[in-house]
């Protein structure tokens, strides 16, 4: 009978949901468990401290208040005032967006999915970063998509390699995805000038670009790059109050644009038909003058914590490794000599209290084993210290 | 140029979301703007005075008490009390759950869509009542399957005509969606002989059972017959807090099987991580000693809408025109002689101040254009009993 039911189930299941199978967080939370004192840097969250639980409560009374008509169905693109105030905050990143054109999601990676339900085909093939979010590669493979990763350098993805690729891809990709500012997994941001160069070769080859923003408010160092949004009205911009009020809220957009806002709408309405309404509003009210000011003094803490980060990495690392120096969002990344595997490494750095993401999970091919994410916004300036003497013993007793 | 934007966005989106384009939404939209007068017997909600806001609220001061732990990433399955009450709820009517196979969604329609990636590769055959819920028909057109649907009566699917049609099917199907309890759109239920012949067939045939129960709860002439997940633990039930407190929470769950909880978690973390968790756990706070004396409160007001509108058909209604009788849920079904076209009589009908839904979206070819589907539950009894007379109007003037 267990023969049978195993069998059933092989025949049942889509070839859509494999690719969800294979996850960094059950094998990192194996890692928690097999030692609950070692540092976890391997989140991509705000610490608590930093969660303005106050405002947010304040701005949920607020929502209340609205009564029960906002309990019905109702606002599939969401509460306009919110969606105008995304509006606002792109504009003062220099993108000109129709708040008919913003949809809000649960989270950027609704965004992702959405993005990739409206544009992917089986076969078709989806360029991205390598090393890119690992995430949005387990949905770009569930929707049967194949994706080709394009390196990525200090200065983010390198768009004279996606030329030369271009020319000798099988077919023409569906859209190319990218997170230009504070990317993850490397922290590192596309220049001025790449930015226009990839946004020309898209028009040229006539793929769409997604920009993936949701570090891009957690600037530390001045001003960050341009948005390809704002260079390009027709890329696919996903945005998220996740890193900057809180994750759990699960609140994020996409804004896109006329040609294709009907196809984000009916996406999102055929599938979940709308947010949660209480807490869209809710994030409206909370953010409404005082988001500003949250991000200000959130920014000062994750700028300590990486200043505390570098120095750890300088003080204690052993010659031969390398570290990016990110201008903001929350990662870093660093890179071991030649016969360093993060992946196998991981079980004693996490022994000796010490827990990061390996690199392979965010290349498409897994093939660079060598490099290790680190989150420095989650902890304490002390903890970061000691964990980066930890790291180092960990790397010189490997 | 308008051209080239033209056929590259021809070349760009997918199949795939083909089948969200064609909605019976925004029309039904057009006729309240044609005549904002109109009755509206369109929609599938409660209506607001029915809506438990003062409770609800309450829930949410407690769920905010919580604090900052609460607002990051976490609870993948759902706020663990949520499900335990679920789990109890299952249990009132005969379904043994495991918490652990429990998922909380955004509302049922997630569940819907859940299910059909977890089951469909393109081209595959789902097997669907007809008429049926018309926005799981978009979601498994939107997988690529083929929507076969099968006839229903008074006592609900005929499994007899389902089992000579399971012989002559090109392939074995991969589920069948059923709403067996309270049908959208007929409002009939099926039998309890016919439940336990339809688990058996699912056995035999190798197809796994996906049952809808979004009005199970809401039953006017004594309990409704047992779940099918009830009969068959393997059954994927879909359940929802949209119709018993209110839809604008987009709370509602998925209860599967432990060989297929896997699969549901990682779907559901693999596309939006998880549910807004303050909702999660407002939902718990206020149906806990609560949601069912709540419950029966508005089922009497169901009931007297129900037997409103019956008294207004059968005072009002022409000859020839017949109508389904439910004993639960939100609507009933009513079916003009041959030479009817329900679709194209709307327009008049709204204008002399009805609003219904059209049958033909019901069914997977959309060939059946005679009935119309009514919705009791929103108006009050004397809008009820205004509203049939002008639709007898409509009818006898067509």
């Amino acid at each position: 009978m267990t023969g049978t039911a195993q069998e059933r189930q092989n025949m049942s299941t889509s070839r859509r949901i494999e690719p969800f199978a294979a996850s960094v967080w059950p094998w990192v939370d194996q890692m928690a468990e097999r030692n609950p004192e070692a540092v976890f840097f391997g989140g991509g969250v705000p610490p608590t401290e930093a969660i303005p639980v106050a405002r947010l409560r304040q701005g949920a009374d607020r929502a209340w208040a609205d009564g029960a008509e906002t309990l019905l169905y109702g606002e599939v693109r969401g509460y306009r005032p919110l969606r105008d105030l995304i509006v606002e905050r792109m504009a003062s990143r220099g993108a000109i967006v129709d708040p008919a054109d913003v949809l809000i999601t649960n989270g950027a990676q609704q965004g992702i999915d959405l993005a990739a339900r409206i544009f992917i085909d089986p076969g078709d093939i989806v360029l991205t970063e390598e090393p890119t979010f690992m995430d949005a590669l387990r949905v770009f493979r569930s929707h049967e998509a194949e994706p080709v990763g394009v390196p990525v350098d200090e200065e983010g993805l390198q768009v004279d390699v996606l030329a030369t690729m271009l020319e000798r891809l099988p077919k023409r990709p569906k859209f190319l995805y990218t997170m230009p500012t504070f990317q993850n997994p490397m922290g590192v941001s596309m220049s001025t000038a790449r930015r226009h160069a990839l946004v020309e070769l898209a028009r040229e080859w006539g793929f769409v670009i997604v920009e993936d923003d949701p570090y891009g408010d957690l600037s530390f160092d001045g001003d960050p790059p341009p948005t390809l949004k704002s260079i390009d009205p027709e890329v696919i911009f996903l945005g998220t109050f996740s890193k900057v009020l809180a994750p759990g809220l699960r609140v994020g957009w996409v804004a896109s644009s006329p040609r294709l806002r009907e196809a984000f709408f009916n996406v999102k309405e055929g599938t979940d038909i709308h947010n949660e309404r209480i807490m869209t509003r809710t994030v409206y009210h909370s953010a409404q003058d005082f988001l500003d000011e949250h991000i200000a003094a959130t920014r000062e803490i994750y700028r300590r914590r990486r200043d505390a980060m570098l120095a750890g990495l300088e003080q204690e690392m052993p010659e031969g490794v390398r570290w990016t120096t990110p201008h903001g969002g929350f990662f870093l990344w660093v890179t071991l000599p030649e016969r360093y595997e993060t992946d196998a490494m991981l079980p004693e750095a996490t022994d000796r209290g010490v827990i990061y993401l390996p690199s392979s999970w965010f290349y498409p091919d897994r093939s660079w084993t060598r490099s290790m994410r680190l989150n420095f916004s989650a902890q304490p300036e002390d903890r970061i210290a000691e964990a980066m003497r930890r790291l180092a013993e960990t790397i010189l007793a490997y």
